[in-house]
């Protein structure tokens, strides 16, 4: 079976999620001025939102027997626990206990999501492919990429 | 010059802006265990986000000397500065007066942009179009559309 | 509460779900040239696939007490259980009963998903709305329509 | 075969297609100024570009022995005479006979590409389906609809 | 011509197509309850279907005269020729020779594409240019990327 | 504040924007026929044109206090003086002064864009992060991406 996959093959496994979720971009420990001078309107009181769009990459060998590097069906139940239902539907800065003391902007966010999912698939066992990147996108427009570096 | 506009004829032009708001679906007047069995975790107390995509549409005869229906320009500048500077970073239920005692459904949502720029539209003298339809897409998944009636 | 729905108004709200399936275009009472030549390449003999998309709107007056036309909760399982449990990951000419003796053009399976949900939606007691459209996107390029006429 | 087809069932299929083209909003019976004051940047003497998008609807009654409405590879091969023959790779002032004499906003675009289209279909036999709309997308947010009123 | 170009300059071209196919991820080496454990409804019988997208990415240096990297031309020849024809409309495990005593899964396609374009861009003389990665997308949520490592 | 950042965490961000841009792939040293071998259609006289989709990627460490790479504000203020008011409604070939002499494919302008993007954001003080890729697409189908090298 799978001859192809005689030759050990690296490949790059992406998934998409996505969860809604409101944030607000503020510091407490500088002044409501210097707030709305570094992040604007993103430091309005009552925050706002976005629809972010999360894309998972996991790189490893091809399993010969199955032809899959990990079952989609496994990881899509990994982010649904892991990360679904910490964020989905949460104001960030309010519902979140990793984000308290943090300003939860789309680099931070994306950081937190590497920590949360690197130490989840580590306890896989057997494991024979690691986390790549975790990219979000917090609007159409504007993404961020994290490799854990 | 445009031949082709001898003969009226009607056409529908539609514009798209977005907007990042943050709400929650709650209704004051019955208890939490309600509001979570009607609206579930959009009820969750600090609200949760959209990237809200808008679309605009109007409807008319093409002006023969222009070749438009309605300077996009002039659409544009209006939607800025009632929808955008109404809606954009604000939390829909602390934040817009117009929604103070209403659940901001994307149905209500789309009703109220739907009244505002009808009213601002008919201040426009001389004006050839009407407003025809009012589109929201919450997500990518889900939208709502309002004609007026 | 919802001052804006004191006035009755009518919404069309769309959702939107995909299911993977394969199909092939043929006809068992004509010759396998004449199916080539209706049908061309879409009736290879063990079939091809697509990822379709369906967008289901529904109509109606928006529900003062809650501001929703229709609970999108509720549309989502009757969408998983009549809809996705039925085509998703199917052969179309093979695994669906209701398709034995069709060919499943986009045309003819917009016409029985509308069958389907027509069906299921009407027994609803009390319901406020109707089943608007049915519009299946066969690729990115090519939809139907179907609105029960 | 088609039994869901017994009952006459009128769809509306649709059918993109794109093309790439410049073209310059200027009406050369008023002056340089008044140009730029209706139309702006667009009014830039060489002109600029875009992909336009192309959405082509039929409305008619499924055949019930095909289960198509009309062949949509026949309506490609017209597509591709009619309309990317024509406006693909052109410069819309320059290089479009119908369009000399116009300024060539995308409501007008429109209007023509439905009188280019409705005389062509006029002359397919036995034809069961009828132009329904044209649908021109200048730029991911602006759009135009015509249905031949 | 060209002075941008005096100086080597390192490119990345990337070009996307589609092609519609059904597979059934299924291992007959093992029985239809182990294929179900490790594959679920992706191992129904008759096999489901997708609209693959597939992005192909050459790099190399930009060539000083056409101020191209390689001919998207004859990139869209090639691509018809080698992927199209071979993989389009088609049942990955009845049609494809290069298939059989394979699992026709996203990971076992991209490599077997970036073998056939490997292959035939090689033949090509005085190339400048090299295969850099075969992107492969089953459904908007899902893709594999091969780099030929 | 933001103790995720005490350790240093090296992200990409991206922001895109688009244009609307005509050109004429046409080298005046060589003949119209050699111009048509080579470019085909798109040497047409006049020109055609795009919705180009600019993505600029910036790479280094997190900001701690901000937890921002660079304010994204001003990255979109410099896109518009520098990317926007050179290029947007446009023809490439007459009215960009750093063109002449060039062939507008995607790969020179690309290239173009990193020039002018490197020299303005060498201007920055104390900048703590680096120029990444540009990344340009023509159309939904063809992008080409540039790092530098």
């Amino acid at each position: 079976m799978n001859d192809l996959l005689q030759k050990p093959r690296k490949v790059y496994v992406s998934r998409k999620i996505e969860f809604n979720a409101a944030h607000r971009l503020f510091n407490p420990h500088v002044t409501d001025e210097e707030n709305f001078q570094i992040y604007g309107k993103c430091s309005n009181k009552y925050g706002h939102g976005h629809n972010y769009l999360l894309e998972i990459t996991l790189c490893g060998i091809v399993n010969r027997d199955s032809g899959f590097l990990f079952d989609l069906k496994e990881l899509k139940s990994i982010l649904e626990k892991e990360i679904i239902a910490r964020f989905d539907h949460r104001h960030l800065n309010h519902d979140v206990a990793e984000l308290v003391d943090c300003v939860p902007t789309t680099e931070v966010l994306a950081v937190l999501i590497w920590e949360i999912l690197e130490q989840r698939l580590n306890n896989i066992n057997n494991r024979e492919f690691s986390l790549h990147e975790v990219k979000l996108y917090e609007t159409g427009k504007n993404a961020v990429r994290y490799l854990g570096e």
